[in-house]
């Protein structure tokens, strides 16, 4: 099967969950230090902490996928004291993705996997749910800056 | 091509849109009627005017690329005065969807289409950019449901 006989290939998804993902960082990067830790609406969490959920997720779920086990979900590791520590990891994870991407074989995508040991579904449908969970929390992340009286990078620009 | 070479199918994908807009309309439900009108936070639209963007977008959007015209977007036709029209179009939105997307072949979905003669991409960047942007808007819509003291409708529960 060729690339082009694809929906979406597998290439074109990664640079879509990635276009995706310098849009997060310029998200992250655009919070004042202490409200990216302290400000919240309605009893929500900082994004600090939709943060660390974002960081939880991507890593250690391509590695399980890669390396076929099923370690429990934790964000031991990915909680952080400063906006600074917070841009490594991310830009650290940008190539881990890369890295474990490749190792996950196109035809594996429609397996069923238990990722974390409790959500057993097709590959395909997790690393969806990956991405639909970040821009899930980056919208949050927009009204968080807009109640700031700050203005979000575009959503449209991914790169 | 069979269904299984995908890495997502065409008719996964309408499933995984569909199961969105499900959970999109239980957040419009969620909403008490004058809040879905008038609430906001940060200067930001109302959930009724993001309600009108989404389908503004979902069913022309695909028309015009079944029906290969570059119609302006418009949001004419789109803005209602109650809760329950826009329900109703939500819902008449969901048969127009699957009707529509069954009339775009596979093969063309990695073709450039100029959407409302304005977004040249590949088809299947801009269904990405139709769901994304409900995803995004709708996490708003989350924190504007919290705000108001109101639990929002579990993020994963898609049916």
């Amino acid at each position: 099967m060729t690339t082009t006989d694809q929906l979406i290939s597998k290439e074109n998804l990664l640079k879509h969950w990635q276009g995706h993902r310098f849009l997060t960082r310029r998200v992250i990067e655009a919070f004042p230090e202490k409200d990216f830790f302290e400000f919240s609406i309605g009893g929500m969490r900082p994004f600090s902490a939709l943060t660390s959920e974002l960081l939880s997720i991507a890593v250690p779920a391509l590695k399980s996928i890669a390396e076929n086990n099923t370690q429990p979900y934790t964000e031991e590791g990915f909680i952080f004291k400063t906006k600074e520590e917070y841009l490594k990891k991310w830009d650290e994870a940008t190539e881990e993705i890369n890295s474990y991407w490749a190792q996950i074989p196109e035809e594996d995508f429609n397996n069923v996997f238990n990722l974390f040991n409790q959500y057993e579904f097709p590959i395909i449908n997790n690393i969806f749910y990956f991405i639909d969970n970040e821009i899930h929390h980056r919208g949050q992340g927009y009204v968080y800056l807009r109640a700031l009286n700050i203005e979000p990078p575009f959503f449209w620009e991914r790169w």
